[in-house]
């Protein structure tokens, strides 16, 4: 089949030639590269071989196939021809790197390979041609160190102590002062490692170079942290890498060269300003992997003028171009630009709405340009906890300072301190909040980034691969902190003058770079704290269709939702007012006077009822409070939905406490008492407690619930009316798979609001309605709807019957093996399934719609906070989203999002 | 409301109006006497108060509406003209019966009131204006007995105890043999229970009589008996009852008068036969009660000769008209007859199937009708164990022999005695066989005998309660055993000369009445054991467009199902196959060396190998085995499905050794061993198993097992082709939710076949297909029939998933009690819920269709042998329905009657 294709498609573009879908095809480090060419910038001659190229490399058994091989060659011809040089050539050789480019941007995950060209003859070449002795070998080392580890899979450390060794008897501080000597005999043993490492001499034909390079770039699509980084970052695996070769350009040349990187704004602060680093006498690599500590970018300014103003000019044409903020890759050979690399910058989330809300006052973009331009998970962020500044909190902030870093990614963190990345992992899994303290990160890392809540690193710059990847997680990360050493040996580290063991807590705040000892006292900012994050939320309310409720069952989280924009309350759970110190005693007597394995008859009946009123007590005071924080704004109630086991301690826990009692002869009356309780979590056990006796089940078996639970909620509504209040309650009954069941269940709730309505002699105006959490319910939605003024989704447990997937046992038993084998594209209790849960919902709306063209519609399970499921949501026409608070700010912007990109 | 809809209903017919659908506007009775009277046929005047009234009378509080009372006094009115009698009139009075007729028989369900109009003034003019004092007294003296126990909730053996004690003291063997005096005696005697009981004198004006008799009418279809009978029969509680209201004639009048009732054909045997019972100088209600033991209706040939022929000749009459054989209940009165009922006569399975058959040999009706004649899930009957008659167990059975009854129901069945209703059902749920051994039974009686595997009374013919309700459940019952005598007290019995205690064991045979001691052999027919059974299924098989298939695991199965008729097998479960005691063990030691918790190594690796290979030595055996018994019939093999902790020890059972252990100090290898296996336990333990890591979750998560399941197929098939057999496996891939899961599944199964077929060098043919269980499967169906050849319907775990019921819970905690509030009309996990999970298959047939046209599409719950669901299965149009082998023959009627049904 390879064969029929080959021939038709063109697998190589070279920066100079125009196509569609650029981004796509070349993957976004060509298409930039295309595009700058196109714009007039000034980037180096090369080409990129297409993403397309890379399943047709796996297709081919993990090599390239001659098609393609043939076209690289093609245009490898092209390049001679612009540079005047020839690749091999021992005079005049051209060389070119070899680097990845994949759709989605994956910094650092893959791999590159600068230099290639380079063996023994062409070095001297180099060497004629070029900048002289030095520079060649310089240029031959770095590309047999990088070559070997890419490519022949030679772990760098052994180079580096070769490097580290010279260095350390000659005294220098820093590559850049290593003599012509000292190189050549880098170079040499470099060789010696190789040979003894692969059995065979470093290649010297460039072209076998060039072939084993790309296929090392494909290859590097599979690494296990590209893995990683996808599975993280929802990538799909078939996207595939480009493979783009550059002619060489030298930062490594001579005083005059460097290589930097740069952004069209502050990443951490969206100031409007130029911001990045510059490392002189090197190569991209060394900037990147934090090998050096670069200078500023600001210092160009005064250093070489020229340079600075002509990026400046670039960043404002990259700018324009692009309608975003830039990260771009420059290299400076003898006092001339080039440019390597531009993309849309990773930004930290206050960067992102000041630069978001700043492009549309500079008449840059539209509101709904700017709107689009923000990650709407991110601005959470703005909302993560920062040490307090109040007075008393100052003085123990001051006492408890250590030491300072570069502030690399927002953000304040408290945690213990572990040392390794698999370490925080299984910390993270027991509970603990961890701070993972390096000397510096590399891709291997990610895993453990993930899991702790900040990072703390002794080498690296603003640009290092720890400062993006954390700002990609939105997590706090303090970099290049000098002072920090750690002895991994012993497990304990040194910061400034201080040591700390392995799990000591320490705090580090990532905006402002300072480390402390010990824990510091966290405040939560709102969104009205944040000037530009509140324009957002306005440009995104005045934009949104849907409405944005809360998931809330305290008065304390209503008030929470209310403050960050909640327009009301899409589910409140009943069941977890029961669990308070206070009431869990009578829920538990109520379950136990219902049981038919008690028989002490009429007692039996009196602890029943005594329990009723007693829950009737608690209930009453609940609903007050909440309906009453949500004036004027609807609340929907959600009437008792779990198994009644949950309120009963596990049968795993009684036996063992039974036995310990037998074991020790006790015999009193703690035995009986848990023999009682045991008969009756027995009694109700379930094989399925999902499937079982829950939701309006619960309701129909004991209507005393129900009743209770009616009587309390139209009993708050009319004291709070009586109090000069509006409240607005909606009665939602959970788990119907029949109308019956909402029919035998409304007539109860009917009746009970009516005794209550004549005996306060006032008519609260309330809803009743129905959760839509089972594949029956939406498929019989149209004879549900006629006895329902509301459907809310319950996705949560729609996505588990429709999938069949009980959510506990799926997350831990295999789900993960599922996304990792690519069978689940996204966890479907994360983002709402489109094509089958999606399908059931649009089948209920449509049917429910049908049969009461007034019902309202809402989603209270937690897709109601992604912004994916949120897009779903508004494409099926629901009337709003309910989600945690803390998401509803997210979900004010995604929905804003929904309502424009649905546009098209 | 109801006023409204008064103004137009008419909600009295006269047996002489014509109207359309007869039969749920009057009631079964109703419309039979109107449809006689129309034919022609002696029935007495009357009138019938239409089915709707029922639910008027409740929706009026329980009471009869004035609109519905003033038609009824309208058609007194009639009633009066047509008789030349006058209701209430002391002279000439009009006596009436009122009786219930519900849509669908409920025989003897409901209650009936006779002779209304009597008090003590018209008993005079009874007297006078017909057969004198002791009639009228004996009329009078029955009615108020009657109308006590109907209306007035009086206890019927305060009654009879004064009869019998007035018997007793006489020495009279019957009722009939009360003198005037006595009969007088007896009234009054009745008239102070009447007073003693309800304070008042007994109601004197036939006005209040009547309303009252007409409202217990309707409230006797709320009694627990007729409410039992509808839950077991499935007959919707919405369909009320009509009341039929008829001038009396009277059975009791003379020598000259009787009752009797009369089946068009024998309704055990289904000879062409008049049968039936006659009882002279009788009510109704005495034969039905088994009061008295009547005469044969045959006997009536030479007492009667005239009646007879009649009786002959209307019993013609009415088949020709009903097309069916009939139940007719008459009463002659002076030597004229009066027809009073005729309905389609109950039967047992062999009369049903002769009487089908002969009736078309007849010209009677052609062979469709007669195959809807049959009710599909009681041919099973006829393959129900029946007692040996070989040598050797002939002679067992003549020495076990006690004594015979009436042979009121056929088939054999063996038990524990047990005398009480109650008794009966709960030995049922403790998994006891028990044979229900009774006086004679009543309506409250019925929960009893539906929990019994036969019944046996001393008193009652074959038209008794007993009979009668056996005959409906299919269950042997012997009545009218003179030599049974009951001892409650000492709960024990003697039958002959034997004495029996409680939970002694018997054996009855229905068929001959005889009843032995212990337990006698019992042998299974086959359906071609009876000749017009294999006539009906073979008309079955000419008409159907199902295909029949079974679910069979074992080669035994197998087989049972080709005799039954199956064409194929459409599930084969494999894990049945790794119960066996020495199968167990390895497939223990497979999960046990796959834990993640286990950590010997090597040692694991090596025993997982082991089992594995252990295994497939098993599973080639098993499929060789049953692929030969179905040469040339598809088998569809399903790929192992349940949770792994399904094959290991329960947590409870565990830590209750474990204790025991530790609680006895032993702390040896056994303690070790057992902890081991709950650490295993506690590690693979899911929150809903149901939902969770089984099906081919588990495939792919341990794709060594799938793979040694497809290379044991392809092994037998390769082997069976060797040895010229034709084995048509196909290869189901359980609990596919994803198109994907499918996908990598098949890629696996697909290599391991070529490594087999490559290895023995044959290519065996083989379809891949997949269940479709989920929700999720069916909604993405058309992704899915992408890569399945046939689709499989679980419509198990797909009721379970699409309800949210998890079937063992569901059953045991709420199921019952929904059914019994009307919620569910049917039990989900018996009859498919068209609405829901029919809707669900629908959308997947049409999907899967769509998106491949060769899609088989079959379905394999238990469903597959039930005829309503089978009739819905025909409507969706699947290729073949799989039951259990027992079930194929129901299921060949079954799709033969949809295929008949469906073309209306």
């Amino acid at each position: 089949m390879s064969q029929k294709t080959d021939s038709v498609i063109k697998w190589v573009y070279a920066f100079d030639e125009k196509t569609e879908n650029m981004n796509s095809l070349l993957g976004g480090k060509g298409a930039g590269l295309a595009e700058m060419t196109h714009i007039g910038l000034p980037v180096p001659p090369g080409f990129t071989v297409i993403t397309k190229a890379c399943k047709e490399f796996i297709n081919n058994n993990y090599h390239i196939p001659d098609s393609i091989w043939q076209d690289i060659l093609i245009n490898i011809k092209k390049l001679e021809l612009l540079t005047n040089k020839t690749y091999g050539d021992v005079n005049n050789p051209l060389l070119v790197s070899v680097r990845s480019g994949s759709v989605v941007s994956m910094p650092g995950m893959m791999d590159t390979v600068l230099n290639l060209g380079l063996n023994d003859q062409t070095v001297l070449g180099l060497s004629k041609s070029s900048g002289g002795e030095k520079f060649a070998y310089d240029s031959y080392r770095r590309f047999i160190q990088m070559y070997s580890k890419v490519v022949l899979e030679i772990a760098s450390d052994k180079f580096e102590s070769i490097l580290d060794e010279i260095k350390l008897k000659n005294n220098y501080q820093s590559d850049s002062q290593l003599e012509f000597n000292d190189i050549q005999k880098i170079v040499n043993q470099f060789k010696e490692i190789v040979l003894a490492e692969t059995g065979s001499d470093f290649p010297q034909d460039p072209y076998t170079q060039l072939k084993l390079a790309v296929e090392a770039v494909f290859l590097s699509w599979f690494s296990d942290r590209a893995d990683e980084y996808r599975r993280i970052n929802e990538i799909s695996d078939s996207l595939g890498t480009a493979v783009n070769i550059v002619a060489m350009v030298f930062g490594n040349r001579d005083q005059n060269s460097g290589t930097g990187v740069a952004f069209t704004r502050n990443p951490s602060t969206g100031t409007k300003e130029l911001f990045g680093e510059y490392l002189d006498i090197a190569q991209g690599e060394d900037v990147v992997a934090g090998i050096r500590t670069p200078k500023s970018i600001s210092s160009l300014e005064e250093s070489n003028k020229d340079l600075y103003s002509e990026l400046v000019k670039i960043s404002k044409i990259l700018e324009g171009h692009y309608k975003d903020a830039q990260d771009m890759e420059f290299t400076v050979e003898s006092n001339k630009l080039y440019m390597l690399q531009t993309r849309s910058a990773k930004r930290s989330a206050l960067a992102s709405v000041k630069i978001s809300v700043d492009m549309v006052s500079e008449g840059l973009i539209s509101k709904e340009e700017s709107l689009n331009l923000i990650d709407p998970t991110r601005i959470n962020e703005l909302m993560l906890p920062k040490f307090s500044d109040e007075e008393e909190d100052l003085s123990l902030k001051c006492k408890a300072y250590i030491d300072s870093g570069l502030n690399a990614s927002p953000g304040a963190a408290v945690g213990k301190i572990v040392f390794d990345p698999t370490e925080a992992v299984e910390m993270k899994n027991l509970g603990e909040k961890v701070i993972l303290v390096r000397d510096e990160t590399s891709p291997d890392d990610i895993h453990g980034m993930h899991a702790s809540t900040g990072v703390l690193t002794a080498k690296g710059g603003a640009t290092s691969h720890a400062a993006v990847v954390a700002r990609g997680m939105g997590k706090p990360c303090i970099t290049g902190c000098d002072s920090l050493h750690i002895d991994q040996q012993n497990k304990r580290c040194t910061i400034g003058n201080q040591t700390f063991q392995l799990y000591d807590i320490i705090s580090i705040d990532g905006s402002s770079g300072e480390i402390f000892t010990g824990t510091m006292k966290t405040i939560t900012p709102s969104p009205s704290d944040t000037k530009e994050l509140s324009t957002i939320l306005e440009w995104a309310d005045s934009t949104r269709k849907l409405g944005i409720w809360a998931n809330a069952d305290t008065p304390e989280d209503a008030s929470k939702a209310i403050e960050l924009g909640a327009e009301g309350i899409g589910l409140c759970r009943t069941e977890h007012m029961f669990f308070g110190e206070e009431r869990l005693p009578w829920v538990q007597q109520l379950i136990m006077s219902t049981s038919s394995i008690s028989t002490n008859g009429n007692n039996q009946q009196n602890k029943y009822q005594e329990s009723i009123l007693k829950m009737l007590e608690f209930q009453i005071q609940d609903f007050y409070e909440i309906l009453k924080v949500m004036d004027n704004k609807p609340v929907v109630i959600r009437l008792i939905d779990p198994p009644l086991h949950e309120f009963l301690p596990s049968y795993e826990k009684l036996i063992d406490q039974i036995y310990e009692e037998k074991m020790n002869n006790n015999q009193g009356e703690l035995l009986d008492q848990l023999e009682d309780i045991l008969a009756i979590v027995k009694d109700i056990k379930e094989s399925n407690p999902m499937l079982g006796l829950r939701g309006c089940r619960l309701g129909i078996l004991y209507p005393d619930i129900v009743a209770m639970q009616t009587k309390a909620i139209l009993t708050a509504a009319c004291q709070l009316i009586k109090e000069g209040n509006n409240p607005i309650p909606e009665i939602m009954i959970p788990l119907v798979g029949d109308y019956r069941e909402l029919v035998v269940l409304k007539e109860l709730l009917l009746q009970e609001a009516s005794k209550v309505e004549e005996e306060l002699q006032l008519k609260p105006s309330y809803k009743i309605g129905t959760m839509i959490e089972l594949p029956r319910a939406a498929i019989t939605a149209d004879d549900i709807a006629k006895h329902a003024q509301f459907f809310s989704f319950g996705t949560n447990d729609l996505t588990q019957t429709t999938y069949g997937f009980s959510r506990d046992d799926a997350e831990s038993k295999f789900l993960n093996e599922y996304q990792e084998k690519g069978i689940l594209s996204t966890n479907p209790f994360k983002t709402l399934d489109e094509k089958g849960v999606g399908q059931l919902m649009k089948i209920a709306i449509e049917k429910g719609r049908l049969s009461n063209s007034d019902l309202e519609l809402g989603i209270c399970g937690e897709h109601g906070g992604d912004p994916k499921s949120i897009l779903i949501c508004h494409n099926l026409g629901l009337n709003y989203v309910s989600a945690s608070p803390y998401r509803v700010p997210v979900a004010r912007l995604a929905a804003a999002q929904a309502t424009i990109n649905s546009k098209n």
